[in-house]
Parts: C-alpha cells; sequence; structure tokens
C-alpha cells in the first residue's frame, strides 16, 4: 500500500463547494503514476494508457481541504493490464482503475515483460 | 436516446495527443445536464451529485477531433437515484453513471418526487 | 473580427459560481485557433505558443451562462508574432495575447513567411 | 518574498508536452492564496477575485517536470487592490496579478480596511 499527500488547489472545487468528481481521477493519475515509479519506472519509461474506472462517491470533500491522501494498493497483473485500488481521503470515495502497458509506437497495449510482472509483484504498493 | 455534441477544446488533449481519461466525466456531465434539463429542469431546479461513475474506454479520441458525439440513456430511476448510460463517440467509450437528487440546504441525497419519477421515465431519454 | 459562440461547461465555474479567471485563458484559445484556421491553417499546419497574455476581468459571468462569445481581431502582425484582442462574453473581459509561429523540430519561435503575413493580413480577422 | 513549490499533474501538460499556459494562472492563484494566509487570512476569511492578469512567457516547462517554485511578491496595495508579482520556475515565466478584496454578499470589490493594509504591508511577502 502507497500513500499520496496530494494538494488540492482552488479551481478542484466546483461551484457546489465540494471537489468535483472528475477531479478525482486527476487525483488517481497522480497516485498511481508514484506508485509505477517506485517500481518499473516513470511515464517516460513505462508509457500507459487507462482502460477502465470505476469510481463510489460515498461522502463530499469541502471547499477549503488543503490535502487529500490517496491510498493505492496494485490487486492484479494481468497480461497487459495492471488493476488499482484507490481510497481517496479515508473513504470519501473508492475507486478501481485498469491500466495497460502502452506503446506509443504503434499507439496499442503491450504484453507486460516477465521482469516487469515481477517488479510489479514485489512491489510494497502490492495488497496487502 | 439523446444526443449531445460537444465543441473538444486544446486542452482537453494531453501529452499523449489523445483527449484525456478524466474529460470524458465532463462531456458526460454535459450530457446529463441536457438530459435532465429535457425533463426535470436544468441544475438550479434539480440539484444533483454523481454518486458512482464507471467508464470502459475501448479506442483513443485523438488530438484534432473537434467534436465529440455523446449519446445518453437513462436506464433506471431509484428512489433517490437516476442511472445514465453514455456513449462516446460512437463506441470509443462507455460510461454508466449513477447521480442522486440532491438537497443543497442538507447536503444529503433526497428521495425523488412521483412526478420528478413520471416526468423522467416519459422522458424520450428513457431506454430504448 | 470574427465571433465564437462557445458553450460553456459546468466546471468551468469555480465556488464562487462564476466563471474561473484561468478558463478565460481556455476560451480564448479556442478563439484564435477558430480565427487562425479560417487564414493559415489548423493547429497542424501552423503550429503556435503563447508569449503573453494579459487580461481584464470587468464583470463576472455566474454560474447559469450556457454560451460565452468571444470576439477576436488581429490587431499585428510581427517578425513571427501576432497580437490578439479578444472582447469576452460583451466587454465582461477584455484580452490581449501574443503567440509566436512555433516550429516543434527546434521547439523556437520562426519567422512568418511572406505568404503567411499576407493571408493573416488579408483575413476577415483583422482589425478593425 | 515568498517561495511555494507546487506539484505539476500529469494533464496540466498539453499535446505539445508542455505546461499549458493557462495552467500558469492556477499555480499563481495557488501562491496567491499562500500569501494571503500568511497576512490577512485565508480565502473564507479574505475573499477576494482577480481583475487583472499579464503573464509573459519566456520558456517553456517541459513533461516531465515535476514540481514548478512559485516566487510571489506583493507590490501595491490599493484602495481594494493588491497587485501581486510572480516568478514562475526561475525566470520561465512572469506574472503580474492584481486582485480586489471582494464582498461574497454584493458580489462587488470593498475597500481594505486599514488593519488589512497593515498587515499586508508589514508581510514578508512584501517586495523586496
Amino acid at each position: 500500500m502507497q500513500e499520496l499527500r496530494l494538494a488540492t488547489r482552488w479551481n478542484d472545487f466546483d461551484a457546489l463547494g465540494h471537489l468535483n468528481h472528475a477531479v478525482y481521477h486527476v487525483y488517481c493519475d497522480e497516485a498511481r503514476d508514484a506508485a509505477l515509479r517506485a517500481t518499473v519506472g516513470d511515464f517516460d519509461a513505462w508509457p500507459n494508457v487507462v482502460v477502465h474506472a470505476s469510481v463510489d462517491y460515498r461522502r463530499e470533500i469541502g471547499l477549503g481541504t488543503r490535502e487529500v491522501v490517496i491510498r493505492t494498493r496494485i490487486t492484479e497483473v494481468g497480461r497487459s493490464s495492471v488493476r488499482f485500488e484507490h481510497d481517496i481521503a479515508d473513504g470519501a470515495a473508492e475507486a478501481t482503475v485498469v491500466l495497460v502497458a502502452w506503446d506509443p509506437d504503434t499507439r496499442r497495449s503491450r504484453p507486460i515483460t516477465d521482469s516487469e510482472r515481477d517488479s510489479l509483484l514485489a512491489s510494497p504498493v502490492v495488497a496487502p
């Protein structure tokens, strides 16, 4: 499990005075990047794209909240995909996101190599 | 079924030269607003918040795409929730989003009235 | 003078219930792209970057505003730069933006050719 | 002079692989909020809106840049306005922004009180 502490920004909040639902996806992006940097490398070294995202919103995150903690776990490494679970702000929301290793030349997903898989699975980000 | 034609913006696209995954949520927001305006009214008249969103991304939407068509259906009206299905750009992505009728004073969900339910279910946005 | 009618989006508005000041820049971007498309071509054909932007905000644009009209004029074509003036929402704001023709290979500005200059100056976008 | 170290986010960068010009305004917002928090208080205590913003962009901030430092000075306190100068990423850009103390009830600017002015002028954020 990995923890990322993110500074909110004024325009992350919408006219209802709470964190806009689309912004949770932006935050989780940063959390996954941090998790991947700790294993297979940064985005340049390990390009990827999101193929699935699902979020349950349980509680508002109000205007004035200056930091949000994202807890991230890798829960599955597939043929070309990695599944992440995110907890946002102690249960304010929960997200499941699947990304695929991506080849920028073909603009397609590519298989994850054995060494990458080992790296991902040996990571402290892996559950539990 | 309702169709919304949305103009993209330069900064909807990210450094991979395709529509950023978080932006799909922004587009679907506009599509739901348009669908609700055609039934129970605009956001002022019928405030609501998203409680669940799930997207499957099947195909990139490349830089240079100037318009995206969102097709929207209401597939379920619950006690306080409405479920929407969105098709983004002819199958480039598919989204399921659940929102709840929201009371800005209590900042909580509230039951959907019978008249609102009738309105929502009589709408041409309702499937099929 | 060119007129672009832009659809606002829910999250263009911030917690004060008005159009966020940074979003005006996003709108003017779209207006300049439209103006350039009508003369030297789209962004692919004529890449450019902003080197100066100045905005005076005179009046709020309130939540619920569904369209904003941007009026755009080209007021100067320099060696490598083009100066634009934007009127946003009938005087709600006024912007001056300077961009430069940009070479993506060298990542530097480049001189505007005579034929490009003629094209820009013959454009109906040119003042008055 | 005050220094704010801001974490960038993936979608702050656009399809040219550099920090999008509109995002500089978002960063400077955070820097001004931090500066005001150190003097007259947070946004709730001291609501304000931007009335002028001017930026000169001198150098790209490339994709992969993970932190940006904003240096902020208050250079003038007027009747209802405060003028800020920002240096972004060691000269990559320079911004001048004027905001006004704002009354959320009347939705208008209001005079800065003597005690607020003293507070602002006694601040370490004040130049030089």
